[in-house]
């Protein structure tokens, strides 16, 4: 598949190196592709295949855009690639955006919904936002499953999406179908409770698994 | 030990019975404890050994007083008791306001916070909230072991409370103390995942485990 990545930090380089290591086709967008200091930072995953490109490069070149920018800043670059290039393309939203008080930029309406209201030809799917990007791409490193949440209108996007976290390791059965793009409220708005989490263990590298009755 | 319960509904009912059971003196605050209907209502907790009382009735008895009150009434009704009634008891809230759009109505600042700055002499710990009122009082219900967190910024009221989710069945090691009682965003802000996890899987009756690596 196909897959542009928004967002050179952390969490997008380790989604592109586990995609292209589980053979997609990865193109990660910055607004500065040629920056050598940048081009130094990735080269381990241009070493794995992954190209540097432009963020309208890497749309373009996207079946599946994943949005990793920090969510105060996510609507406005997509602004820039616009609605006519990010047509009928699956934005896979991992975005969570903090205000320098350390709250939400999105308490109420989340950032999810705010992608899928600015582009309603692109369906939206909100996931993986609820755990720090090293679990992300190995979810057998926890000591017993975790969950992963979706949240999205579009069911054939979603079944993309499942399809792409499959790659990464997660099983069928890890993950939990929340409903439509406005129950990405629920996932966005557990950054607060990560962070309390990962302050109290000392670690960011955690899941949390939904248990239900026995 | 003496408790008093605020708020007659599910919750309230729920732990009141619980703590009882376990041998508590616990008297539950209602605005009318003469009222025939609630009184009927009540009868099997009264059956059990509660008592009911006004809200300040249920105060005056309480060493540590819970909040089980609409997070949206809950300040009000604290401040009809006074911070002089209120002061060297401990609060243990598990409130979680919600606006008539479904939305939080803390989305931000907390209840819990909200309740500790307005009274200053009665140390609050935020706890519970993160689970329905059946798994509140059962944690064994469930298919394996959940997470319970605590915050608050004094220890020997979080002891206290310890103590109390000990006597509810949760061992101390499925309790997670966050930290101070700002932590108590994470814990309310989690309702909006709970409402989620609970439409798509069916059940209000689950809880959530943290999973830390392997």
């Amino acid at each position: 598949m196909r897959i542009g990545i928004l967002g050179t930090g952390n969490v997008g380089q380790a989604l592109a190196s586990a995609w292209a290591r589980a053979g997609h086709d990865v193109v990660i967008g910055s607004r500065r592709p040629d920056d050598q200091e940048l081009r130094t930072k990735l080269r381990e995953l241009t070493a794995e295949g992954v190209r540097i490109d432009s963020p309208a490069g890497a749309a373009a070149h996207a079946e599946v855009l994943v949005n990793a920018t920090p969510g105060t800043a996510s609507v406005a670059l997509l602004r820039t690639i616009g609605a006519p290039a990010l047509a009928g393309k699956v934005i896979l939203d991992v975005g969570v955006g903090f205000l320098e008080d350390g709250t939400l930029s999105h308490p109420v309406v989340s950032l999810g919904e705010e992608i899928q209201e600015a582009f309603p030809g692109t369906p939206v799917v909100k996931t993986l936002c609820t755990i720090d990007r090293k679990v992300m791409v190995a979810p057998d490193s926890l000591e017993g499953p975790g969950t992963v949440f979706l949240s999205g209108d579009d069911a054939a996007a979603k079944k993309t999406v499942r399809g792409l976290l499959a790659d990464l390791g997660w099983s069928d059965d890890a993950l939990l179908d929340l409903g439509g793009i406005a129950t990405a409220r629920g996932q966005e708005n557990f950054a607060l409770l990560f962070m309390g989490i990962a302050t109290a263990t000392g670690t960011y590298e955690f899941g949390i698994r939904v248990v239900l009755p026995g």
